[in-house]
């Protein structure tokens, strides 16, 4: 418990540190399944004073607090679903990293245009549909973790990434450390896009290449790395 | 007072570090409604070698400096015409910000694209319009106040900024921090925009979205943030 | 001549540290008009390891190399000319910074768009035209300080800056502090004009708010600024 | 061989401090021509924990790796080509720079524009042909290098850097350092390029412009630089 905290910190204070976001916003959580507990940031505490002792636990099935005296992150609800959704899923991150937001405000799909993409994500990075005003108006945070179950379709796997529509990017992965870093890749590939996008609206890379690259570093062919 | 001079310098310090304007650019001020004035930057000292005994003093009544070395900010009359009309404003920021400055000098309003907007302005940023030869002419920084004033039309509390055509933004808030940090987010949500607007012009949120993200950080439905 | 040093090594290293050149790109000279010389960067030294010692003392009326034992920048006879023509200025300053860099490439000049622009520069930054090939071939750094000439048509003073075509800005000023500040505002305005013309590519100001803003810091009746 | 493991390792980290890349991305190699091998990042360690113990010593030949503890670079099957086809290459960089990419996966070449890009490059940074399924299939990365030389076409002098097809750009040079600071370059160039053809999608120097200014560093005539 010790080490999930200082991970979540960690990987919390990199949401500055790696340019995903200003002031308070976004946020990382990291669980605990022996425990049946999420590790999350506080809502609407500044990066530059947030400590493990402001950090928050919650009940993974009832979403209680348990023995933290601040309020979770606003966002915990969406956290909560998609760890009962995702029983592999160790962390979640959600910013609002300028140019996967603009993806995401287009209501447009984070399309494959390269190998940049294709070694994090097996396919496009898909936009949610927007949330219906019953879904805004009651239970509004799990409502928004609904529409990424929707748009995965069972799968968190391939892609460990979506954008909700006019919101912006959530991504998870093992463990908090890994669901930032795809965050940032998230980003990075969302900004790459742009600019290609802007260079040639028709690109589109060979679909045996995307093969290539994502088997590289996924799976039982995997040959990338050093363990 | 002592804390007034203290946190109106380390927020016009904040311009630089928080990337909103190159060289001696921009500026912040802060009020003392007991006292009767605001603290502002003095005109032309680099941001380098600011201090608290830089800072000016003037009078919300009258405009006269009080006992301060150093001439005012150029754009103190237009900070002090927005603490006469608005008195519950405690803190006002111009900067040259590049993406907010674009819309100003674009003409445009920056639309609600999203939550980071809806999270923060209950619409869009409204740019002013062009002033007259005449205004221009005489009690230039005034009038530039007053144009402000016509496109708010008595209301400072629903989006606490505006973009002054062709020139840039000013925003305002409770305190000189708050209105800094309102300076931070006006440029992210426009460097957002002009990214969503070149993948895809027609963009929009849906209503009931924005309405729930402005209400969750504002208003007696707040339910963000620990006190 | 020791503090001219100082100020040439200091404006030379705010190139990189602008963000205004990669590398060993770009260079900055100053000069002391009583002994007929000027100091100039030498050609291809890293900003990391460059020392007042490694200034290079040319000159004006010759050209000659003063007690040097470094080859002078490259640029080194376009700074020259500018001296020659122009008696006020007392430094300039060569980058190859990336916005203004595009205008130059696109054979457009940086026009004036609003405030910030009409702040420093009363008209649009132009762009000379292409060198012919003669003047390519032969003294051709000379010829790239008489196209400037050619668009500056005897007026270095309300415009300090050119762009070179299809290379990059030049930029002027009292001194060498000067010069270098002025390439920062180049490169600002050009960011600030890129992301302007995409919102609206007929965007202009009115002629009384840019003729105000720049007599408002310029001139007799300046008043922005402490002395 | 003590001093070619401190410049890999240096050039190496320079990749994450040049902003070429994110996360582990991006490798270079350099080479002990005598010694008839090269020295290149292992895969998938982090630059914040590199060290010259880390970096795989790989035979040019065979490619067999030497006394390492670690596997190298997925991408060393492609370093090892070029060193093949090419004797006088010293030093390889391939990174995941964002607006090279975005030219690669556009499947554009970058254009000559202007005199920053002929400092450094003769000629368009060329765009290969896409790989084929079967280059796909089998032995992708010496498949890389070959699609490389074939848009070289024996000429791995005059444009140091290529940009494979929908991955991104590769860049050589005497020796590690040259080479990454090509790939700086090529990053630099790219951008610029971006925002040339936004501002005039026909954007063209004059060609003796292109040619004084390659020549000027590069080749007999050149008369850039000090020794």
């Amino acid at each position: 418990m010790r080490d999930l905290l200082r991970e979540v910190l960690e990987a919390n204070l990199r949401i500055p540190k790696e340019g995903l976001a200003t002031l308070t916003w976004g946020n990382v959580s990291g669980v605990d399944r022996g425990a049946g507990v999420y590790v999350i940031k506080p809502s609407g505490v500044p990066y530059a004073r947030l400590t493990e002792e402001d950090l928050v636990t919650v009940e993974i099935e009832t979403g209680r607090v348990v023995g933290s005296r601040l309020k979770p992150s606003v966002d915990s609800e969406t956290h909560r679903l998609l760890y009962q959704a995702f029983p592999e899923i160790g962390g979640i991150t959600h910013t609002h990293s300028t140019h996967a937001v603009a993806f995401a405000q287009a209501h447009r799909d984070i399309p494959v245009l390269g190998t940049t993409h294709a070694d994090n994500f097996n396919g496009p990075i898909p936009v949610t549909r927007d949330l219906t005003p019953a879904e805004c108006e009651s239970e509004y945070e799990r409502n928004t973790g609904l529409v990424i179950l929707d748009v995965l379709d069972g799968d968190a796997a391939s892609v460990p990434a979506a954008l909700v529509a006019s919101h912006g990017p959530f991504t998870w992965g093992a463990n908090a450390t890994k669901s930032l870093e795809t965050a940032v890749v998230c980003e990075e590939v969302a900004r790459m896009a742009i600019h290609t996008l802007a260079l040639n609206p028709a690109a589109e890379p060979p679909e045996h290449l995307i093969r290539r690259h994502y088997t590289r570093k996924h799976g039982p062919d995997s040959y990338y790395g050093n363990v």
